[in-house]
């Protein structure tokens, strides 16, 4: 599940985000867990998001969250993830610790099971790995 | 007007919450005022509650807010209230100033007529106490 | 109970706290609820109100706090709150939030029930009714 | 581009925001550059300006953004402007630096070319003025 | 009026507040102003302070109120003085600003009509001429 | 020498204050040091704490103070320790570093002799221990 | 009006301030108001500004004034400001919220008309607009 | 000695500083006390304002130092003033404890004699005395 | 490469940590990568983690470093990941942002390649699976 | 057990720290109670002082833990005290809280058992009977 | 290039600068390096050692500067330094982080080539080092 | 006596440290002085550091610290330059000013005789010549 702004990966400020889309990242990625069910979801709304993770729990086994830029500013994200039973994967492309002071904070990382961040498209690969071994 | 994940209250975190959903409550609460008009609104969308907020002046003579998550970081929702004329009431099911730190800071506040915070359900049955006296 | 300045209502400022002194409140708040043994108490004196509530849980069941300045810089009154195991509520006259930054700290707040801020007299009605609801 | 709260321009608090609705003031601003084409857009969720700014890039030259209250409060709009290659120019009616300190920090500024503030509707020309000649 | 500990004065550390006690001191003031009626208050219990604010302005025309350590940290007292509406003169024996980073923070001061620090007992003489002169 | 709350000692929060009474404790303590003269004195009023301290040095040789919640908030208890000659210990019952964050600070620590915190009301006879080895 | 390091316009860090010098400019923008008397001033000493605001008052309609570094930290200034009648522009060349931290803060935007920052010398320009059609 | 925007007191927010000029004042200063020289100086430049106090130490006994909003912004009006060895009364028109947070620090106070804050013009002549009875 | 108390992993607060030692961990580690060297060093000394990450960059392709408490401490590590080419993976057992205020901030993190926190000791493996895909 | 600089102890700051050192202290302290075993330990190096602490808990009953200035930066030394089980006494020759603001800090606090200090030598003797008398 | 006050050294306070003036130091200076020009500036005015810096790059080669009390708070001075191109650095006679907090800030120094701070009049010599070495 | 990460010199960074190792540069140094010991040592073990001041003082007149990633961060090192009686001089290659912001807080700098910092490897000798001076 994606949040603001990425649903312009692969156009935006790749040397940031890397050149690759969703649209090609994706089915990449259901190929290599093919026994599994792998969809993929993304709004710029942050109340769409809340929307999707309360129905997510009924559909899913767990959920990988880039929240982009709501990660640093939604008490309400983060009341949506404890509010659901599944566990939620903190996700970000980039290494936002190296980035603004305002992207150290997370709102939402003390409700989720983990981080994970820094290796570019491969953060979503690595969260998938995370939630199977569980 | 309730905000984001209010729609699972009843069923999430029961502990903090209590465990009367919505739906059981707002007829109750119906009942025991039979002479004024009560209606409901929730959603996940900050935009959507500032909709409700300007359409309800027309409507309404004041506001019963819940503004979850974005009681603490929406300085758009406490536009939307100092922008219309008919009076607003803070609600919080928990105590929030009991919660995590961030949960002490209200952008809404200044804008609302007053608060109640920490009863439960009955949160909402003395705000409306709360208008009618006014 | 009613801590420092509170003597004065009525008297002060009466656009932020109105012109209704508790002399004539509180016989108006009882005639509201005849059932019940409704008592007043104020002190200035932040010890004396420690005293009170330690006294208070031997022949109530519940106590109406509005702890006036000492709300924002006491962890004594706090600490009495929690000592006791009547519940308390915390009451403001004014909406408190509206006012001076300083003026947006409880420290007692953690240890009560729940809060009720900006509807003058009325709040201590209210709190009544959310001790008998409880 | 308006954001939340900005559809009421001319009926709140005319003090601070004048009188005039953006219904006259945008034919008036484009009676005054005919050869040029302005459009106007509001909305009061924030994904929704966020999904504007991607779109604005492929069919404008640049953009006016009053993004109201999430002005001090979304990293998810700055990196929205950041994330489009048209100029985004951030326009406030009031002085925002004479009013509440909250307001005193702007999120989405550092990804914008400038910032004009506090000229009433004026400051659209001024933005539109400030476009024309980059 | 003085507040906490100043019924030391003469006695504890002579280097910050002088030798001179307010038993001595206090007829030397009186003798200053023959025709003005000076009285003496002191205590170390913040209520009481409180209290002796309230009963002022029914007798007297002015206050000096030198408040020792409760300067600092009460909001109760700040409460006291604006609810009365005789001026008071906040007095301090000592440079308040060459000390404690605490002690330059007056919770009193904005409700005082003035401030007057650093010159020992003089400090009071020159409150009269202050009250005097208004 | 005790604060505000600890005459319900024994009463109250066992889990964290221990089941031992003062009323208990003091004889046991007293046969501890048979040749020495132990008295005991409690207080919820900030200001009659500070009376105590003042006629303690003519008293006594010492003192052991629990000031409970006016640790964290009293300047004018700090004024009262540094304005008297005889060695003060500040003692906590409970272990504030691993409690609330405001408890972190004491405004009475810098002008004590030292701090014993921690161990339960064996704080006490360790206070007695450090004043008769001074 | 112009504060300190602006008289090395043109020749000092030209990606962030731009190429053209004052002496360039100024004609310029004469040029573009050949019906109204444009004067320029320029000092690094921060008196003989606030010297030059007061007496603008007896001179001119309006003041754009770019302070530079004293923005930041000068109250003087801002008293100057508020101390005359005639409106003040607050201008700057780069946008100075894309830079240091130390930058974001204006202790003379509170008492200006409005801001203007970010578009080069057409800042200058665009304040003239502003005056013009005040 | 008057620092930056004294020079139009009488002119300038009367409300706040009162009407008196002084021009007309400090004769009036003279008359009260005509055994003594009392000189009169003022600037809006920092720099000479120091260079005032370095000289002042060779012809004067004292120096009245009203450094208007260099108060709260110089390090070295601090070091001028602890670097001459007569003494300095920082002298306030309007009582800056009840203004804007930033007029709450004095980073001059630490280094004068005292403080006399919010009596108007009258603030001078309490100096005046305040150095006489040294 | 892990650093102080990462020795007594499985022995320590297992609710936290896991039942797992490092001695069972990496043995089974291994048999999942079998044709990549992983070498395993732990030590409690900030230096002799510099002194490794220096040696490492002759040995190996890439390091998972779990700094322990130095994590949120040293600056020295945070520059000897800078001052070597290969790359280095931050790994948390625990998800730190869940824990105390003072585990959220990281002094290593902007130097590392990205951050993996939440899942156990699988976090390890995540760790090798992100350099595994660089 | 204790941190850094105490090797020195005796012979560095006597006025702050006493003239005794450890080598005469020990003995001394041993001799006070023959019927226990009491070893001792210092080092500089923050990793040594944690691996003493997984030691201990195999072969003694509690620590007295001097950790001197890795008090107050140290979470590595914090982990180590909380994943040991045998109770650890924070012990300070000196006043800590009477010094300056950074020593006011106490990382290690929180986990254990209790704080004495400010006695000089006579802390670790206070602790052992904190230790015995558990 | 000296700031505000150094115009007194010698004369001020010699237990922190020292007992030799620069009417004496200077020659000596020069004496030490009689192939090179030295001159010397001293203003106790902000914006005139601005004015001097900005010529200085005409005629000289470097500049060591001790900005005084502007080191703390002057964005003005920084700029100043970085709009030229010839080195800076910054000199201060004694050791400033051993001195007041507010002296441990400075603004000055990021722009500067490098510091040198405490060493009394031979900081300045050191300086002349450093730029010959260059 | 070189802090972390120092024996890299010459090959981490050159940008920011420069190109010659201190194998190369010692040497050099020693040739400058040919007349005095100058001994090198480095450790990247914060508590070796303070073993090695403390020794220092036994065979050296005076000690360059170039602290690293300690400088920041060592409450200890600060301790153990303030237990020795021989000068310390504060040494760094880089402007710590002109980097982040957690390097402009300087630890031990309050404990050294001075600091030199910016200038690359010549701050070793302007440390020496510093030292010879004394």
């Amino acid at each position: 599940m994606n949040g603001p702004n990425l649903n312009l990966q692969g156009r935006r400020d790749r040397e940031v985000y890397g050149a690759e889309s969703f649209e090609v990242f994706i089915p990449r990625l259901r190929n290599l867990y093919p026994t599994h069910t792998i969809d993929y979801a993304q709004s710029n709304i942050e109340g769409e998001l809340i929307d999707a993770l309360h129905k997510a729990q009924e559909e899913y086994d767990g959920v990988l969250l880039n929240a982009g830029g709501y990660t640093h500013t939604s008490v309400a994200l983060r009341d949506a993830i404890s509010a659901i039973t599944i566990p939620v994967v903190e996700i970000h492309i980039s290494n936002v610790s190296a980035r603004e002071e305002f992207r150290h904070t997370s709102f939402i990382g003390a409700t989720c099971m983990g981080t994970i961040a820094g290796f570019g498209l491969d953060s979503y690969r690595l969260g998938v790995e995370a939630l199977l071994n569980r």
